[in-house]
């Protein structure tokens, strides 16, 4: 079988600016060091319309301050290319953002399948005590935009430690709503 | 979400033509009754090229004389679509077969992933003594060619018991090579 595997990893120190309470980062940071948050090794047999990508993600569990370790999350290239998460251990959620600021949560579970529909920001959060494991497939021309999310000013909820095992949304302050004309270069774009 | 939800089975006198031992398959119905062999059970999103369908797949053991039990198998009604299994429970192998007519085996067990490429005829195999159980992903405008099978007099080898445990090839003389003209086509088809 021809095609390429991929590997990437994501630091501590890579997630600077995503979370609510910046000391809490800085003095995680110095307390752990930089250590991984989340690795994603894939499978790219090719990037033709048509053909598909795969693999597998795991994020370690964890806190900066009261908000759960979470991915950088991105919006596909392409905008209306879909992806399919399948939980393979450890417990978490999605979150998933559309472009007119629309929130929706998949808690996520060993054997929960999560499909992320065209035109969704998406981000996984590990709320749990352990590893969260996931499989995925999209599209191999999908490709990721992560820019979309900086410049809302980061996704509209934060997902934070409600008591001992569960999880809040809270609004993100800064976020900033996509102008209607953004929401509907996105839709054109994939028409 | 929108979308829809589907679902279908196959009974053992669906399978009549497939298996070697023709009055083996009699007597396991006489013997059985018809049987659900294989359901698959699929959710849809839209039919729109580049969006996604996926779904589960189970099916149980047994042997028709000393053939496992299978699925019909297909080749993708759009050549160039690949898909994408993922094994839950159970143990069995992915049967895949090119237009030329190269044989590969990929065994499936908890966790494997299978990757189908593009232009790839495919079958599942169940090896094991319990259900096989599998997750499936392809592109949603992939569609299913199950002539293909039929025109060439099956595929190319049967997957038979070998001993307790194992499982071995055989040639399947009923087999009638593609033309070149029938590859090419196919191949075409796609560009």
């Amino acid at each position: 079988m021809s095609g390429a595997s991929g590997h990437y990893e994501k630091r501590l120190s890579d997630l600077d600016g995503l979370y609510l309470d910046d000391a809490a980062h800085k003095a995680l940071l110095s307390e752990k060091g930089d250590v991984v948050v989340y690795e994603v090794g894939d499978f790219r047999p090719s990037a033709v319309a048509g053909d598909m990508i795969f693999g597998l993600t795991r994020m370690v569990p964890g806190l900066v301050g009261e908000e759960f370790f979470l991915t950088r999350g991105h919006i596909h290239a392409n905008a209306d290319r879909p992806e399919v998460y399948y939980g393979q251990k450890g417990h978490g959620l999605m979150q998933l953002e559309s472009p007119e600021g629309e929130t929706r949560i998949v808690e996520i579970a060993p054997q929960t399948v999560c499909y992320v529909p065209p035109f969704w920001i998406h981000r996984s959060v590990n709320t749990g005590s352990e590893e969260l494991v996931m499989m995925f497939a999209y599209p191999a021309d999908s490709g990721q935009d992560y820019g979309i999310i900086e410049r809302s000013g980061g996704m509209r909820h934060r997902v934070m430690r409600n008591g001992q095992n569960g999880w809040r949304l809270v609004d993100n302050a800064a976020y900033k709503p996509r102008a209607r004309a953004v929401v509907d270069a996105l839709m054109r774009a994939a028409a």
